[in-house]
């Protein structure tokens, strides 16, 4: 492995590019969800643009305030654009969500994360820092890793275990609808990092 | 939750600041550790610096090439500096180090990880998807949960979970040093996100 001069200087802030379909997409977000159904479209819509456009894994989330119902954050999976194995939906969605209420925790804003999948190992462990209040998830894990994808160790009962720690969990919530653009991601040769 | 205009501004960037001090300490690391020793030492180092600073939890990791020896990326816990529960020393280290390296993962890299605990149920679902060869720690799980922070679920058999997945795992390497700084932190009342 070679190390270039550009790859060593050290920078003063550690940042990644978002895509500018992405901006725009979650610029273009309604001011509010009424309602679970809308808030998971919006999630499942950013998974299936994100195969078009090549960003990451088909995988979408949005944070919602769970007491007013306006969108905090988007997120979208950016494992190859952005070239960080950290930039899960998940992940982004909560950076973003944090950096929106400007605290390291979401738990006074009571917010609600909708993601297209349920999360992986390092989402699982993520969330619980986050602060998060709420999850509702589309597709499940057995969807993903038909794609391929190597979702990591998971325990069985983590939906119990989130509830004993006040994370309210929301299962198989257009489940179909999510696994679909999974299975169209498979079928178009995605990548599979 | 009030959000500001400027709260709800969409940035073209995702962006984190990384503090003066630490900036520099990594710029005055060595270009090269020799031993695992010397690498540990500037994890550990890290994180008893961390603790004047007030960036975040004692935490500090250090990546290396396994081949050549020489530093690829540091990381320090910068959750309450830049208000950002992902933040931890490992996923500050990984991202850092992925940008070095310029790709979403480190394994043609064959990078250690030296971190000055273990890592928490976050990172430890981070390395897999990070690439990272071999991970050295020091401070036992239990002597991080002693000061307060809830590391979230792990499986106990992680190491060798790990080793099936072809991750070295080197652990309680230098755990005393490392203990005595989070016992530190503990004795001068360090916050506990």
């Amino acid at each position: 492995m070679e190390y270039t001069a550009e790859n060593t200087k050290r920078g003063m802030k550690l940042e990644f590019e978002l895509p500018l379909w992405f901006t725009e997409w979650e610029a273009a977000l309604p001011a509010a969800f009424d309602t679970d159904g809308d808030a998971m479209r919006a999630a499942i819509e950013a998974s299936a643009i994100n195969i078009k456009e090549k960003c990451g894994g088909p995988f979408g989330a949005v944070a919602v305030d769970s007491t007013t119902r306006k969108v905090v954050a988007a997120g979208v999976n950016l494992v190859i654009s952005a070239k960080s194995s950290m930039l899960h939906a998940e992940i982004v969605c909560i950076m973003r969500a944090q950096k929106a209420v400007g605290s390291h925790t979401l738990k006074p804003a009571k917010v609600t994360l909708y993601s297209s999948s349920e999360p992986c190992a390092m989402c699982m462990g993520a969330i619980p820092w986050s602060g998060i209040s709420r999850i509702v998830c589309a597709a499940r894990d057995e969807d993903v890793r038909a794609t391929g994808y190597d979702e990591g160790r998971k325990p069985a009962d983590w939906p119990a275990a989130y509830s004993a720690r006040g994370i309210e969990v929301t299962r198989d919530f257009m489940r179909d609808d999510a696994a679909a653009v999974l299975k169209n991601y498979a079928a178009l040769g995605g990548v599979v990092y």
